[in-house]
């Protein structure tokens, strides 16, 4: 088998016995059952996803990946594509959302590499793992080669598999690069089969003369590459981007390992509609962070039947939204793993 | 004045100023502008309700008012009475729910017996402001004279202002009482005017039986006490709990000290609309912090028309719901004060 078929095939199915000690643990602590509503369900999902039945999540990590898309010189984004390597240092330097948000719940931030337009200075925090220097423009033809495609799903989980090593305990995804809206709407239409006038919305905000141009853009890049929508390389490799396999390497290396994955928005999405179509399996080790404001998040948390964590509009990715709600999955196994039982705190169950 | 009207009186409006310029502020950070959308929003309130144009809420204080109910005599619950002193014990010990949120998020709780049916062993944790041993049956009466609604309102205001000395940035509301989802039911029926069918949910998990004999008794509540609903006070004497006023108090007495008030689930809500009914300006220092599984709930946020932080699916009450949105809402301070602005990073704001 190839390194690719491997990783796949090592992603183990959910604990079921852990699953139950974890339910009816919670069934015992001092509350009425169910009550914890959501917190409840995300901590059964973790014990299932680690084996543990009252897991604890120390290590936190968030993983941002950053690289350019050739798509933008169609116009596609309202910022220019030096950006993307801007903020990269604005990350290294602590001064991003990203930043702020992951002190606040006690994440480190991994900073990646996966394919910024230009050569980045080097930084003790930045990793590089260049596939390219930027994909080419999906509207012309496919955004990379078949072996990048794979190349930066390996790199991916090649980073997960040396922060393990760290500690991670869980790991949110995050991502950086002017103009990736784009091919993740148009991944996005290729999987979920909905067209890109219900997938597509304003990324950065750009204005109606730009959604429309967008659009297009998306219509065509599907039209000129025909990504086959049963294989996830080959869609990667169309319409993706190299940040976007990075993370799709990832979330198989955190499945294989039996870590949960909390994804952020729009592009990390994307990532996991990849990830879930080469490895179904990995659905379940999926939390959702969050409901994202661009147009089309919603139609692919349909296709992936799974509800998000938080929903607080936000529109910027880096991770934002899966550190946030990182720390909710993080108070749900507290919940679980710290409350007393009926019997421990002298409490009277109800009248049955 | 009385004591009380002074409080309501005391109660600022918020402030312009350091409001625009936490939003100016907000627009010169490295991110699209408005892409953290709630989190910006709720940046600015706090900016508001302080003063501080980057607030900072390094103390956070969860109150968690304790009362017993006469009407748990109509077979409204499914836990007996003692189940409340028992879990304001737990509270004590760090066992329950509250406890390992709050130690999650890092916020005191402060747990306070407002109206237990019995006298609690005491504690150095447990503030005694009992205004009696549990309230009437409010299927035959009112719950409480107009002077122990005065009282307790003031208690609770009483209690945040001794906390406001040991440090408080931002209060969190939660409550403890077996059967006070009734009186709450109630108060939201007689504020919001939607009929108790449409207001009363299960509670701690009652089956059909009990919900509609639960839907019956707030009926004959409403009926046999006809509260006025444009009198706070009345609402409170009549259909209401002494942890319900004290939670009035807390809100009233927060809001007159410029500090954002996160309201938890159903029965703090329920003390929000009393504490909007007697001071309307106090509405704008609230968040709520999650939308509640408790039926009416939600008619009860579009009556105040503020937007929950979360919605997770809890139904427990004591802040739990609260004690989360609170570091969500610490967050949104921090990326206000902490984020790079586009000339701090070096970053190329949009073409525009």
């Amino acid at each position: 088998m190839s390194q690719l078929e491997d990783l796949i095939a090592s992603i183990p199915p959910l604990d079921a016995a852990a699953m139950k000690e974890a339910q009816t643990r919670q069934d015992t602590l001092t509350k009425p059952q169910g009550s914890l509503g959501r917190l409840e369900h995300l901590s059964v999902q973790v014990a299932g996803i680690t084996g543990v039945p009252r897991p604890r999540l120390k290590h936190k990590v968030i993983l941002t990946m950053a690289g350019d898309h050739g798509v933008v010189a169609e116009g596609v984004s309202a910022y220019p594509q030096e950006v993307t390597a801007q903020m990269v240092y604005n990350f290294l330097r602590g001064g991003a959302a990203i930043n702020v948000l992951a002190r606040h719940v006690g994440a480190r931030v991994v900073v990646v590499d996966m394919g910024v337009a230009v050569d980045l200075t080097p930084h003790p925090n930045l990793i590089v793992k260049k596939i390219g220097y930027g994909t080419e423009n999906i509207a012309q033809g496919p955004a990379m080669t078949r072996e990048q495609a794979i190349q930066s799903i390996l790199a991916g989980a090649a980073v997960v598999e040396a922060e393990l090593a760290k500690g991670l305990d869980i790991l949110g995804t995050g991502d950086m690069g002017i103009g990736n809206t784009t091919p993740s709407a148009a991944i996005a239409a290729a999987i979920t089969a909905h067209s890109p006038g219900e997938i597509v919305g304003r990324g950065t905000g750009v204005d109606n003369a730009a959604l429309f141009r967008k659009i297009s853009v998306v219509q065509q890049a599907l039209r000129v590459n025909r990504p086959d929508p049963l294989d996830g390389i080959d869609i990667l490799s169309k319409v993706g981007g190299f940040e976007i396999g990075g993370l799709v390497g990832a979330i198989l290396a955190a499945a294989a390992h039996r870590r949960p994955v909390v994804v952020d928005g729009f592009i990390s999405t994307a990532a996991a509609l990849i990830a879930v179509t080469l490895a179904p399996m990995v659905r379940s080790y999926l939390i959702i962070g969050h409901r994202s404001q661009e147009r089309g998040h919603r139609l692919m948390l349909d296709w992936l039947g799974i509800k998000p964590v938080l929903d607080l509009d936000l529109r910027l990715g880096e991770g934002t939204g899966a550190v946030l709600a990182m720390s909710i999955v993080d108070a749900a196994c507290k919940i679980l793993d710290e409350m007393a039982t009926f019997s421990e705190a002298g409490v009277t169950e109800r009248d049955t």
